[in-house]
């Protein structure tokens, strides 16, 4: 599985995916009206809609051009799926997407878009887990898993080594937790350019073995996740939860309905399109699970179905 | 009705506000796959989701203190509203906003949020032109007029100075056309520092009588407005189209389709929170009736209704 990242190998992520990313902006959260000052660092802005294509690009770029030229393959149906694609892509290599029968078509459609090659498997995480082996085998393919990746984690830190270039620190920074990834790199860096930041964790309630995990310092299961927060049902790896011991000051939970509150304030007030799955860290702040005046915020992603908001009651009857 | 206003006042406009509205980002809209290379000031994300904030702020700040001191007055249900009531409570003075009786509860609450007194009058021009009228002689408040009004042109034209002093000119810049406060400020601050971009404003075909007043060169009436982007139902003034046709280079129309297509594309792809009257420029390069490779875009405002979204058949149901 490798080395556990550092934050040499942040910096050198950020040169290396520099000319494939989005330096994205840091807006003012203040209409929000939960803290003295609010920054958010837009990942929502960010290419394919999300931070993860920050990981897959570092990853992808970071092959030696032999291994490369076999291609890349993950299991995923997510922004980590048209990440991957659209990084393979770019380096003109093939991508092999393993997604169960039944996935949405619009992610199906986001891959597709990018050139990503779709290969089916049955809706289990035992299934995909051995077709995405046999296609290595067959095709010699190397795995890039959506956070349990040295380069993908490192890749990931490259936002808020931005958002610290930009803007001095604040008391705490939130960052949203489904694998790891994004958490484990953005507290490398945090610790590197805010030495002192509190770097908080969160989490759906409904999601919650990362604050389990974290807080009996041994890996727990996720059991049965339930929570609109689509990008963070995924559980920690051991790898991501050693980071997380070492680096990250806490990981705290919120509820459905601050989620779903935070989605809509985000869009209401600071007229951002924003999933539920980056609207997570804000809902900390309206439960008062957090409480500071100064606060940065690395907002994930924007990948919403337009036409299921989570707050319209005709939508989801 | 005064003088016309020049660059000079929007030079003034621009110092006399800067403490009370937000320099917005231009952010990049090439996700949006419409031109070469595409820059949008987000007025969506100014003070009260709309530049109308500009305007009014220089207005309440230009008066004299001891006229000041008797208010404002206006009549308009829309982000004029707030947007008066906001800067008469930066100022410390009252405003009095006349509503027809059933405008959309939201846009009163959002009047009420900033302090501003509602006085209902009957759903007909001529009714809300009286209660103003009777307001002004009652508490002596000075009538701040949504666009026709040379302060709030000044104050409207300081959002493209903002955007020309971030970004070298691009051959085009689109601007929606309601009263043409906007129009006249943007075309007035680009002549000046763009001088080699053409000024377009961009209208719904449904109201469009800009259009036909730009074409005939004589003020025509705005007949039965029909359009989704309500903030595009008003009529230019003499002292609108006598700008726009001093200072503008066309004015070009959009149909309905296309204005829907165009917000739900802001959200979709530039994640982004936009108003109809806000996309119609998007509409305009979208159905091509402006074909350019560098296109800036003066993205008006972004108060929508979240639960009424215009793509949405369930909720239009």
């Amino acid at each position: 599985m490798g080395l556990d990242p550092d934050f040499e190998q942040i910096r050198v992520a950020a040169d290396r995916i520099a000319p494939y990313i989005r330096r994205t902006p840091v807006l003012d959260g203040g209409d929000l009206g939960l803290c003295d000052r609010l920054l958010l660092k837009c990942e929502n802005l960010q290419a394919i809609g999300a931070f993860k294509a920050r990981g897959a690009c570092n990853a992808v770029f970071a092959l030696d051009e032999a291994v490369a030229r076999r291609g890349v393959v993950t299991h995923s149906s997510g922004n980590h799926a048209a990440a991957l694609a659209r990084a393979a892509r770019l380096r003109g290599i093939p991508a092999y997407i393993v997604m169960p029968r039944g996935a949405p078509a619009v992610k199906r459609a986001a891959v597709e878009f990018w050139g990503g090659r779709v290969e089916e498997c049955a809706p289990t995480l035992a299934d995909r887990e051995s077709t995405a082996a046999r296609l290595q085998v067959e095709t010699g393919a190397t795995l890039v898993h959506p956070y349990d990746d040295v380069e993908v984690i490192a890749g990931q830190g490259t936002a808020l080594k931005e958002f610290a270039e930009d803007h001095p620190a604040p008391e705490v920074v939130l960052v949203p937790v489904g694998g790891g990834g994004l958490l484990a790199g953005s507290a490398l860096a945090a610790r590197q350019l805010w030495p002192g930041t509190r770097v908080i964790g969160v989490e759906p309630l409904g999601a919650d073995d990362a604050a389990r995990s974290f807080s009996t310092r041994i890996l727990q299961k996720q059991l049965a996740p339930r929570t609109v927060a689509d990008g963070l049902r995924g559980a920690l790896s051991e790898r991501t939860l050693r980071l997380a011991l070492a680096h990250v000051d806490d990981i705290v939970t919120v509820t459905e309905e601050a989620i779903v509150a935070s989605t809509r304030l985000m869009f209401e007030r600071a007229k951002l399109v924003v999933e539920p799955s980056g609207a997570v860290p804000i809902a900390a702040l309206l439960e008062g699970r957090v409480r500071a005046r100064q606060v940065g915020v690395v907002i994930s992603g924007g990948n919403i179905d337009l036409e299921r908001l989570p707050w319209c009651p005709r939508c989801n009857a």
